[in-house]
């Protein structure tokens, strides 16, 4: 067992729509919450500044700055430390944020897709450790993926692979945002989970536990025993399944890691995913797979972003 | 351009359900054929014997034997050269083939599911050159399909990687082997393309070119018009179209190889599958992708599996 306090330091931020997260993180650890920022209503200058500062002050006590790695929602150059976009941030179009930050602070600075650095942590430190390849889902309002493959991130030609969320299920199926026909998230996102299950709730003649019918408020009412709750979180169970069998087929790996407000179902979910994925695929490849929930939590992002950069800076 | 003369012999040998190939192999280039064998009616070692003398004739003019790859179609490890079982032949469970072989010949033997071996032959010297990531699909009687990731050969964790044959296209749809619910193969392998066929000319009051309604048949009708048959191909491209764009939400590769005897439909088909895909996936990631015929032909298992051999072979 690695003693924590005797590995290097990194910064890891998690860089969300409405709320950039630094640490100072050790290992598994993350050391210090830095404080937040709010990237909306800031242009990526006025951002790059605070997060500037914000690095500074994670690392006041610490002999010297330290590796910087940050995970973002979009469309993200890692090779190059190019943001050539965000999802829910305007004014990111093509922002050198490695070269920029890297010239300021002197020390190495890296960027990732934020699906790839959670699934990056949970690889090295969470549910999925020792695995050679792993497969993470992240479901929410969106539901996107990355992949650990022969112990490395794959990020596919584009830096685009892992797109789990827009996998079909059904050639003729719901349509997704790039019009594909049984997009997972269709399905399986938090708005059509509410949008369905208070569909349910009226044909059932049932009222619904809630106006928003979110995820949280299914798991509440299947767990006192709810009918149509617990007929959604099936229907959800078997859908995952199917695309989750599709994962399998293509690349036998040993885990699929579920994070995600929905992934919080826990047992209400979770033996659907697995029986409609063994009625759907060989024992060869079902018998050893292990499908599990995310164990860092929030601080899977910072914990990736710190490993990458640390791995990154390595001579 | 290397001068293939330069580069070593090794012996590529497809094994087939009812004839095992053996080709001494330079390069991409087959020097000789030699005489094949029927594995059906002979036991595994009668077999192993004559897979054994098979090797030393094709070998006769060289100064010495060469290493050898053998291609086989069913569970194969690899990495320990011993097949579990083979998909049409029987008395080949868990028999040690590179250590028998290796021993009496003195030369590396390595061992290749052939789907593996076809697509390790296509990447390194035909339809999938100079890529870096390439996903082979084989559509004949199954639909095989092989995963060349980062350079290269992705096997999974079980060794059973790549079935993009067994993955869904419908989570409802037509039944596969395994249980699978819409299995591509149930509706693109070469018994259901004839079965849709026949019914579509019956409920059309057209005769079929055929009784059997072959692939080949089809292309036929197609090309002098048959609005039937031309339609067949449409669906067809449509359904491979929704596979594909699954396997590039997840991959993101850079060419998806089709090989096997369908493939030879070729312009009456790759275009529908190219607009299925296009209207299911993101320009990002479609946009510099390549949907190709494979190049190398009935060569590409014996040239994969010699260069397998030599890369094996290495120090």
């Amino acid at each position: 067992m690695t003693d924590s306090h005797s590995l290097p330091h990194a910064v890891g931020i998690d860089f969300g729509g409405t709320s950039i997260k630094p640490a100072l993180v050790q290992g598994k650890t993350v050391i210090t919450h830095g404080a937040t920022i709010n990237p909306q209503g800031r242009t990526a200058a006025q951002t790059l500044d605070a997060m500037e500062a914000a690095i500074r002050v994670l690392c006041a006590d610490l002999p010297s700055l330290v590796p910087v790695g940050i995970g973002l929602p979009g469309f993200v150059d890692s090779e190059n430390g190019v943001v050539h976009g965000l999802s829910n941030v305007t004014g990111w179009t093509e922002v050198p944020v490695s070269q920029i930050l890297s010239e300021r602070l002197k020390v190495p600075v890296i960027l990732e897709n934020d699906a790839n650095a959670m699934a990056y942590g949970e690889w090295l430190y969470g549910a999925a450790a020792n695995t050679r390849n792993a497969v993470c889902i992240t479901l929410g309002t969106g539901v996107g993926g990355a992949l650990i493959l022969e112990g490395k991130l794959y990020r596919g030609s584009q830096l685009a692979a892992g797109e789990l969320g827009h996998t079909s299920i059904d050639l003729n199926g719901r349509m997704g945002p790039y019009g594909n026909k049984g997009c997972l998230e269709a399905y399986v996102g938090n708005h059509p989970i509410s949008t369905r299950a208070l569909a349910a709730y009226r044909e059932a003649g049932i009222p619904a536990p809630s106006t928003e019918c979110t995820p949280l408020d299914l798991t509440g009412a299947a767990r006192k025993g709810c009918p149509v709750a617990l007929g959604i979180w099936k229907s959800i169970g078997n859908e995952l399944g199917a695309a989750f069998a599709n994962i399998v087929w293509i690349l036998n790996p040993d885990v699929i890691v579920v994070g995600g407000g929905v992934a919080k179902a826990g047992d209400l979910l979770f033996p659907h995913i697995e029986d409609s994925l063994k009625s759907r695929t060989s024992s060869v490849i079902n018998s050893q797979l292990r499908i599990v929930p995310a164990t860092l939590g929030n601080d899977a992002g910072a914990i990736g972003c710190a490993a990458l950069a640390l791995a990154a800076a390595k001579p």
